[in-house]
């Protein structure tokens, strides 16, 4: 294993992709786009860039080799070249770990000393994933640190459209035809995720089979609840909710476990620096004396309170649409009868399809610039401050429908249609007679609000999967398609034409540059989708118990799709590390207790058979108190609940934990042991003299006259001098018992 | 520094005890009581087992002198004997000093290792209280670990009545004088009390006077409000209870920046065992293979279920005697005009005063027991789960009487005086003629609550303070009358002479006998009562906004009495490490949480003006949906306001953590920075061969002939060596970019 990798590429290549090089030794590819060949001066400047890239990392001891990449089709579209990069030596690579890994010991992410860096892999094997994430950094870190200082899209490099490993496709390969034959993930499959991708995207896994596995029991408990007491059943509510605390602690602690097991726990203390970060001036860190970036917390403190106009824009523009349509919709369907219905019908739904996805695109970008423009140091933090923002949005676009016709169309309808009359008259200005339009007496439709939970917990679940699949496949076909046809049409030919590639290479090369346009793959959406969905059962599955049996079979293709999408669909991930699901678990916390008060709150209002009150009559029915009382009793409860569980939870033990203990006892024994060994050896030989022995008569006086010899010392001196070792404080102690015990006779006597 | 300590004793002694020697080197005095003579078996059973103390605590490396203690009053009387401690040899000292310090590295209290045994006072100075508990820790842990495993007033050693280090009556005279001319503590008096008395002493301290600090706000602003706003004004609430939620967040900061300067951080992680702890079988730990003591968790989660019925009696014993003696109050002083209503009036509060104590005396013992059968492995669980009990039991006695006051008395008042005539009936049954009993027609008193609340805050408060100080004083004078009286009426005398005192020692020796009397200094006591207070001000000060003043005065006076009481009123602490205020920092949170919900409750009830309902008329005149909203609208402000302080709070630097900071990152940065030196050096040099020259004409024509040249080996080798070296793949891709550039060229001339 000693030998370098130069010699023999066995060296530190995993077995799964080094039996036949499909990869060619690869460790990364560089995608590096030439601008149009219309603009001359970006093109010099993309060949002077070049250049120094290549020095660069050459110098900083990668090997290189340089192919075409993207012909320009047209003079007006951009080409490429690609850059394969491979760390150069075996002993470079096995510095790096050695650095990384005594830098994770050193923040406490590991619990004892690497060995010496040539027996690294026997220590720990060297997964895929730790050497593309070293290489990974080994690109991009500053010049001062031994890096080569690439930022991929940044300034000098704008021109390096993406830096990205190579598939492995005979993994992938397996990988996916594994997963969809067996209904259960193990810890080994998600172990091999980790190995090949990276501890980020295997914590993505690892959620979301915890997930599934804790769907089963609201799939099952769902079902019965649904066949034997329907909707807006206060025991299914009680039931769920507790199953979401359970669910929520349990993945609390399986995270943690997780992170131990791979070696990650704590890695979210060694932050990643964005290279994007701006800073104003650079200041002496007064502590540690080191020269840091410094931006004024308190510019960027004022920048963050635009996330409170930026909520109220989306509360308006993603409210005032999804109301506007909402009123429609009742208009159309449950008032107006007048001509053209059943064309009308379809009107709110084609209009939340062309603004729905417009302004969450146009909120999402706001929302990108915003964290931009908050300028945060780290990675992590900027990641978790887009997450918060996201939520938000995305919480108004899944839930606000659902709240609007369970907390207003229901019980205030009746106040709220007769405004809708609005439409109306709008409406009988376009008719042409002066004639009133046919409407129809309203009513409050009760199962309104249960087609709705249907239609966001099952159609769209439906929809969603499918789009996730289809669309980015149908993008690239499209694209292709909508280039040749321009091509044609136009007739227009950039006359490049790329040197032939060898034989050898050219079906890798086809492959690479095929792989060179896929997208990254962004493990924040698939979260996102998950923690929506669980809001879903949280919130609202007390409308609709059969929530969890839909969800369940959607999280089993989920899954499976979700792998695809990395292994088909995007560049193979950087192997991030990660050491939880970050910020999703507060939006999980925040659902689950805010799952709370709307199940109180739903089964109070529409529950028919327990003095249930709504679906009936009005909101006015039922006494205001009452149903505050719910919500409060339902809140208190569900936090207690949730403290004896979190409890609970975290007496048990886990392996992940048990690891972590093994070592670090071992760790510590070890250290302690030597020094108890070496206390005892010497100081038990060195003292305890005396103890024995010395049996010299004491008296009194000659205690006394001992204390006369040593008159010329300080009183504390003859105090220690007294008794001369422990066998004469032992007489002196004996004696004063002696004579209390003669005390007594003598007592007894007189009497 | 390292010469002996048995030649110099200035060695580890620091200087403010070391001067003139008025504690005779002792660190350590075990008071042994004798049983009475008239019990011989016992008396031979102390010896023996007096003599195996000595020799255990000599074998462990002490100095041992023993002298007389208590002479036996009377034959029945106990007596006792002082054994006097010293750690005999400095390199034993050095020793477990060094073992414990890398102890605290190897669980992560300390940054950085410590260096050589023989230089630990320069690297960190040794405290007196470093001292003090490596010293009573080598007393009391097994032999099998080094220690002489005395285990004071368990099994074997069950006459060892106490184990305690001797004032340093020269700090304690210099310290109360200090504190009494001051009035706010710094930093530094608190890092002496640390070096002193140890980190739990010094915690309550900090907590104190950063509580004190605090009290300034509330004591002003209290005042402005109690004078323009009045009581139950919903702006002091607000303002309270963001108040509140300041100092608890403030204060978990805090106490981590403390714990980080006094190196105690994370020292929570490093447990005592519990020598009470009974085990049930020896098992082997699964992971660690160590041989631990088992006992079973599902018994101790059994019997920890018994915190409920403890709770629910809590709840009915002192719940009913609150309730009675306040509904005997309430009819005797609003009701009642019969004959003898002077006295009568008295009645409740003698009531009160004789089983209150009581009371709550049997189920602090009770609790005790309880705790004691739940059977914790170390002390920090035993600890933890007795103040959760006896806060359980002061949350009653505390405020249950203000509760029944505000929310059952005033608001249903009306409906439940009525049933008061249970007294009136039974109080006619002692009246000798048969005609009713005069008694006046009811009316809610709105002042009673007020009234109750400056009793809990004011009167109790001094109450209070005076029963600290005066009442163990008075009691051991009591005892030593008592004692002489009976000795004097009896005639009886033991008959016991002990030897008498040399000159030189018979002053220190009266000192040690006195403080071998006093009691052990318990820091439960008086967080318990600051807890308490601060519960009165969260929960109840809107109803009489001068609590804070009050509780200002009070808590300078309190500091100064408990430094005190610690001084003149017990034993010298043993010197015990913590990283926080342990338990009550749960309690305070959860009074702070508490607060938001009673404010808005009590001024929703009883403010007049802002649509103010109670106090003049009865609860139904007042929605009930709008109290409920009132406070779970109040709540959710203050968990929403909360998560913004913790926010704001955690992002201030302070001086604890930057000390962390700058030491973690010393550390990092010096081996980090050596291993960065090391790459560079080596590598720069290896690597970067052929950036440079190397400057062959690249054609296909040689691209190929390359090709072929290496045909022997397989297409992975041949990829990397198509180009030699960085120069020929900047020459591959600066062609291809001029191939783009050309292309346009020549389509441009074709046009």
């Amino acid at each position: 294993m000693a030998d370098s990798r130069d010699s023999s590429p066995e060296g530190l290549v995993s077995a799964s992709s080094s039996s036949k090089y499909p990869n060619f030794e690869v460790d990364y590819v560089i995608n590096y786009s030439l601008p149009p060949p219309t603009s001359p001066s970006p093109l010099a400047e993309a060949e002077a860039s070049f250049t120094q890239l290549i020095t660069l990392l050459s110098k900083t001891g990668f090997a290189v080799e340089v192919r075409p990449g993207r012909a320009p089709a047209t003079p007006t579209s951009p080409s490429s070249l690609l850059i394969f990069l491979r760390i150069a030596s075996h002993s470079l690579l096995e510095k790096q770990i050695y650095r990384y890994r005594v830098q994770d010991w050193l923040y406490g992410v590991r619990t004892a000393a690497p060995g010496p860096p040539n027996s690294l892999n026997e220590q720990e094997p060297i997964t895929d994933a730790e050497r593309l994430r070293l290489a990974y950094l080994l690109i991009t870190k500053p010049v001062n640190e031994g890096g080569a200082g690439i930022t991929p899209g940044i300034g000098q490099w704008r021109f390096v459209k993406s830096v990205f490993p190579l598939h492995d496709r005979k993994f992938n390969k397996e990988w996916i035809k594994d997963w969809s034959t067996k209904y259960i993930l193990d810890d080994a499959d998600l172990l091999k995720i980790r190995n090949q991708f990276g501890e980020k995207v295997a914590f993505y896994f690892a959620f979301l089979q915890s997930y599934f596995q804790f769907l089963l029991f609201p799939a099952l408990f769902g079902s019965a609840a649904w066949l034997i007491l329907g909707g807006f059943s206060w025991v299914y509510a009680v039931v769920n909710c507790l199953w979401g605390v359970i669910f929520f602690e349990h993945w609390k602690v399986k995270e943690v476990d997780l992170a131990v097991q791979w070696g990650v726990r704590g890695v979210g203390k060694i932050q990643l620096p964005r290279p994007q970060f701006k800073f104003e001036r650079e200041g002496v860190d007064p502590v540690t004396g080191e020269i840091v970036k410094v931006y004024s917390p308190y510019k960027r403190l004022a920048r963050q309170l635009l996330q409170v106009p930026f909520a109220g824009a989306c509360v308006v523009v993603l409210g005032g649409l999804i109301l506007g349509c909402f009123s429609i919709e009742i208009f159309i369907t449950e008032v107006y009868m007048g001509p053209f219905k059943q064309y009308l019908t379809f009107l709110p739904t084609v209009l939340l399809t062309i603004f729905m996805p417009t302004f969450t695109t146009l909120l999402t970008k706001l929302a990108e610039r915003l964290t931009d423009l908050e300028n945060y140091e780290t990675v992590d933090a900027h990641q978790a401050s887009f997450v918060q923002k996201i939520f938000v949005l995305n919480f108004i676009t899944s839930y606000l429908g659902i709240f609007l016709t369970a907390f207003v169309y229901v019980p205030f309808g009746k106040i709220l249609v007769p405004y809708l009359d609005v439409f109306k008259l709008t409406a009988q200005k376009f008719t042409a007679e002066g004639k009133p339009l046919p409407t129809k007496e309203w009513v409050i439709n009760p199962d309104r609000l249960r087609k709705q939970v249907i239609y966001f917990t099952v159609t769209a679940q439906i929809v969603n999967l499918a789009t996730e699949v289809i669309v980015p496949y149908a993008k690239r076909r499209i694209f292709k398609t909508v280039e040749k046809v321009q091509l044609e049409v136009k007739g227009e030919k950039s006359g490049v034409e790329w040197p032939k590639d060898t034989e050898e290479e050219h079906k890798f090369l086809k492959r690479v540059r095929e792989e060179a346009e896929l997208e990254q793959y962004d493990v924040t959406i698939d979260y996102r989708e998950m923690v929506i969905q669980f809001g879903y059962l949280s919130l609202f599955s007390v409308v609709w118990p059969l929530t969890g049996c839909s969800f369940l079979v959607n999280n089993w293709v989920e899954a499976r799709s979700d792998a695809m999408k990395i292994a088909a669909n995007s560049q193979r991930p950087i192997p991030w590390r990660a050491d939880s699901i970050g910020p999703w678990l507060n939006a999980l916390g925040f659902l689950s207790w805010l799952g709370s008060i709307t199940s109180a709150a739903l089964v109070y209002l529409f529950n028919k058979s327990g003095g249930g009150q709504l679906g009936v009559g009005s909101v006015w029915d039922i006494p205001g108190w009452a149903l505050l009382l719910a919500i409060l009793c339902s809140e208190h409860v569900y936090l207690v609940v949730q403290l004896v569980v979190r409890g609970v939870i975290k007496r048990l033990d886990s392996p992940g934990l048990q690891k972590e203990r093994a070592e670090r006892f071992a760790m510590r024994k070890e250290l302690l042991e030597r020094m108890v060994e070496e206390e005892v050896v010497s100081e038990q030989a060195e003292r305890a003299v005396g103890v024995e022995g010395n049996g010299e008569k004491i008296t009194r006086e000659v205690l006394e006259e001992e204390a006369r010899r040593t008159s010329g010392l300080g009183p504390e001196k003859v105090f220690w001098l007294r008794q001369r070792g422990a066998g004469e404080s032992v007489e002196v102690g004996r004696g004063l018992i002696q004579l209390v015990s003669l005390g007594n006779n003598s007592t007894a006597k007189r009497e």
